[in-house]
């Protein structure tokens, strides 16, 4: 439904713009962060602007894991007690914290900045493939070092996996990527034929 | 479900702290705003955080009803077009902007800046009601002018609006409240017996 607007205050209506330009927030949910703001104590809405303009003006890209950091390096590139010889390869930086959540990877990333689509006019150039091949062709004996293809499993994310396997696969690295099967406590029932047939193929050694 | 965070910065850290403080902002949505923000071109995000603080810093309450204004009188109150005569009291700024966006409504208003609500701890000294008695204590005339208590129709509505008829009925003002019955479009059968039986009791002429 259309919603006529009229803004007492300019001031108003050009923070509601600004909070509304944010990607999600519709005018109404914009109009009430406003509002809050507006009876939050000055110094904490000035500090909430510092974080943002902060992260804008001072976060950097790793130098070897195109990651957001705050200094030349992230924190898992400048961790010696990880496995840099073990590079997992992310859409993005959210998939990078999902992984590190699980606490069950110790090796460094790599991270594309997006994923190849023809669609939406983003194609190998545009993410740090480049990069990931110069980290490779920099290890001394990479056939004793290892990539894991972290992608999604649509047709987007094996097309990227797909490209980037043969820009990297010269270089005799090792290649995997995740397991694909049916989740922890899935029902067999509901699960869909796809991942089903492929759990039976790639069966896995029962370890009870 | 229980999300364990790993950030690989603290800027981006304190700018998913600062956005997540947001009412009906979770952590989740902040993360994706703020690696939007970043991606955003610098003069971009500082535009954003230029509008909020200036509506923290420079707006003000409008000196006769309250309202968020820009100096020292809101546009409303400075029009001289309107009825000044003619006194809507609202809960909050967005009741005005409601009713504005009717274009049925050509007085001013008076935000209260809240309702009396006993269970939140708002009182009636809390709300701007002593205000609204000086001004119409400073009408020449009230029993020609017109005070239309707009609040919502639940329990803490009626009581503050009984509480400031109380306060102010001894001016001789006229008091009115928003007519309450079904609404346009409204089925018979799916209204509620309240309201249905208002609409009998307070049944209009019919203007064909």
């Amino acid at each position: 439904m259309a919603y006529k607007e009229n803004y007492p205050s300019r001031l108003l209506e050009e923070a509601v713009d600004a909070i509304g330009s944010l990607p999600g927030v519709g005018r109404r949910s914009a109009l009430r962060l406003a509002l809050h703001l507006l009876k939050q104590p000055a110094e904490n809405v000035h500090h909430f602007t510092d974080s943002v303009n902060h992260l804008r003006d001072d976060a950097r890209y790793c130098r070897e894991c195109r990651m957001i950091a705050d200094g030349d390096l992230c924190s898992i590139c400048a961790d010696r007690s990880r496995d840099h010889r073990l590079i997992c390869v992310v859409e993005n930086v959210r998939d990078v914290m999902s992984i590190e959540a699980t606490g069950q990877f110790h090796g460094v990333y790599h991270v594309l900045g997006g994923i190849i689509s023809p669609l939406s006019g983003v194609g190998p150039s545009d993410l740090t493939i480049k990069e990931l091949v110069a980290r490779i062709s920099a290890l001394e004996a990479p056939e004793t070092a290892e990539v894991v293809l972290a992608l999604s499993g649509d047709v987007e994310g094996e097309t990227t996996a797909f490209y980037i396997y043969r820009q990297i696969s010269g270089t005799g690295i090792r290649v995997s990527t995740l397991a694909r099967g049916l989740g922890f406590g899935d029902d067999l029932e509901y699960a869909d034929q796809l991942t089903l047939g492929r759990s039976i193929v790639n069966r896995q050694v029962f370890h009870p």
